[in-house]
C-alpha cells in the first residue's frame, strides 16, 4: 500500500492535490443541471455532487464550490428558485463534459454542446432531452459550509421523468440500465455494471 | 418516458418512495466508516454518502440521516473526533453490506462481518484491512440541515492509504482499478468500467 501523509498532500503541487482530493470521495453520477436566468437565457452545467438528503419530503442536495469563477447555475437558482437535474448517459457524456468550458452568460451551453432543451408544464427550468433520468426541483434550503465557503443547496423534487426500464416494482432504480454514467474527479468517466441487490441485513447472533 | 409527479411520489407506499429517492441521486462509492467509542470498542458501518468538499484544506463530507435508529458511528465521531473511510471492494462487498445489520453497541461489526481492523500511528480509529483505498479524518465541522434534521459531517483528511495501481502521475485515481464498488440506493451494488479521462474543456467560439 502507498501511504500519503497530510503534509505530503498539502505540499503537493496544486493540480495534483486537486485531482487526488476530487477523486478520493469516489465515483458519483454525472449530471447536468439546467436553469434559466429568468429572462429566457438557458444555462447547463455538469456536476457530480448530487446527494440524497431525504425521502419525505423528497430532497436532493448539490454542492457548489466557492472557487467556481462563473457560477451562473447558482445565480440562476437563487433568482428563479427552479432547476433540473439530468443524469448523463453514455451516448452523450462527451457533449455533457463540454458544458464545463467557460462560456459567457449570454451563451447557452445547450447550443454549445449540441444538447436539446425540453420543457414540462410544471417547471420553467429546461430539461436535457437526451437524458434517460431527469427530475425537476424547487429550491428549499441553502446551507453554508464554514470550513471553506462551499454551499450545500437542497431542492425539493417536483416531478421525475425516467425511461421505464430503469424503474423496478419496489421503486428501486437499475442505474446500469439506460447507460447512466458516473464521474470520479474532474474528468474521469465510468459506466456501471450491476453486481447484486443484496437482501436487508439481519444480525447473525 | 415514465412521468412521476410529486403527488404520486408523496402518495406512494413508504418503502417504494424510500427506494426511489435513495436511488434518484445516483451511484456513489460504497464505504465503510470505522470508529471507536473511546473505550476500546470498535464500530463499522456502511455508507454511500461520501462527498468532496475541498482540496485545500483537504475536506470530505458524509451525510448522517435523522432516521437511523442506532447512530453509533456519529456518536463515536462526536466523542473521539476521529474516523476512517474505507472504499468497499468487489472482494468483500457482501461482508460490508452485512455491517448494516443492527448489532448492539457492545458488539463490533468487524467481528460480525469478518473484516480485519488495522491501525496506523496517526489515528485511533480502525481501518478496514481489506480495503484498497482508505483515509483517516479528524472531525472539522458539523453542518445541520434544517429541512429534515439531517447532518452533513465534514472531516479533514489526515492521511491516505491506497493500492499503488490506483494512483496516476497527475494525482487522479483510476477508481475502476482494485475493484472499487459503487452503491445506488440502499442495497444495489455496481462495479465500474472505465470510459475515458476527457481533456479540460475549452469554449468553441
Amino acid at each position: 500500500m502507498k501511504h500519503i501523509t497530510q503534509k505530503e498532500l498539502l505540499d503537493a503541487e496544486k493540480q495534483y492535490r486537486t485531482n487526488l482530493m476530487n477523486c478520493l470521495s469516489g465515483p458519483r453520477m454525472a449530471v447536468l443541471v439546467g436553469t434559466t436566468n429568468g429572462a429566457g437565457q438557458t444555462n447547463l452545467a455538469i456536476f457530480n455532487s448530487t446527494l440524497h438528503i431525504g425521502a419525505h419530503p423528497p430532497l436532493v442536495g448539490l454542492i457548489f464550490r466557492p472557487d467556481s469563477v462563473d457560477r451562473h447555475t447558482l445565480t440562476n437558482i437563487r433568482k428563479t428558485g427552479q432547476y433540473t437535474i439530468n443524469a448523463v448517459g453514455m451516448h452523450f457524456y462527451e457533449q455533457a463534459h463540454h458544458t464545463s468550458a467557460r462560456y459567457p452568460a449570454e451563451m447557452s451551453e445547450f447550443d454549445a454542446a449540441g444538447l436539446t432543451p425540453m420543457y414540462s408544464e410544471r417547471l420553467k427550468a429546461p430539461y436535457v432531452g437526451e437524458s434517460t433520468l431527469r427530475f425537476g426541483l424547487k429550491l428549499k434550503e441553502e446551507v453554508p459550509i464554514q470550513s471553506n465557503g462551499t454551499w450545500l443547496v437542497i431542492g425539493e423534487v417536483q416531478e421525475i421523468w425516467l425511461k421505464a426500464v430503469l424503474l423496478k416494482d419496489d421503486g428501486s432504480l437499475r442505474l446500469d440500465q439506460a447507460g447512466i454514467v458516473a464521474a470520479g474527479g474532474l474528468d474521469h468517466y465510468y459506466s456501471l455494471e450491476f453486481l447484486a441487490a443484496l437482501p436487508y441485513a439481519k444480525p447473525k447472533m
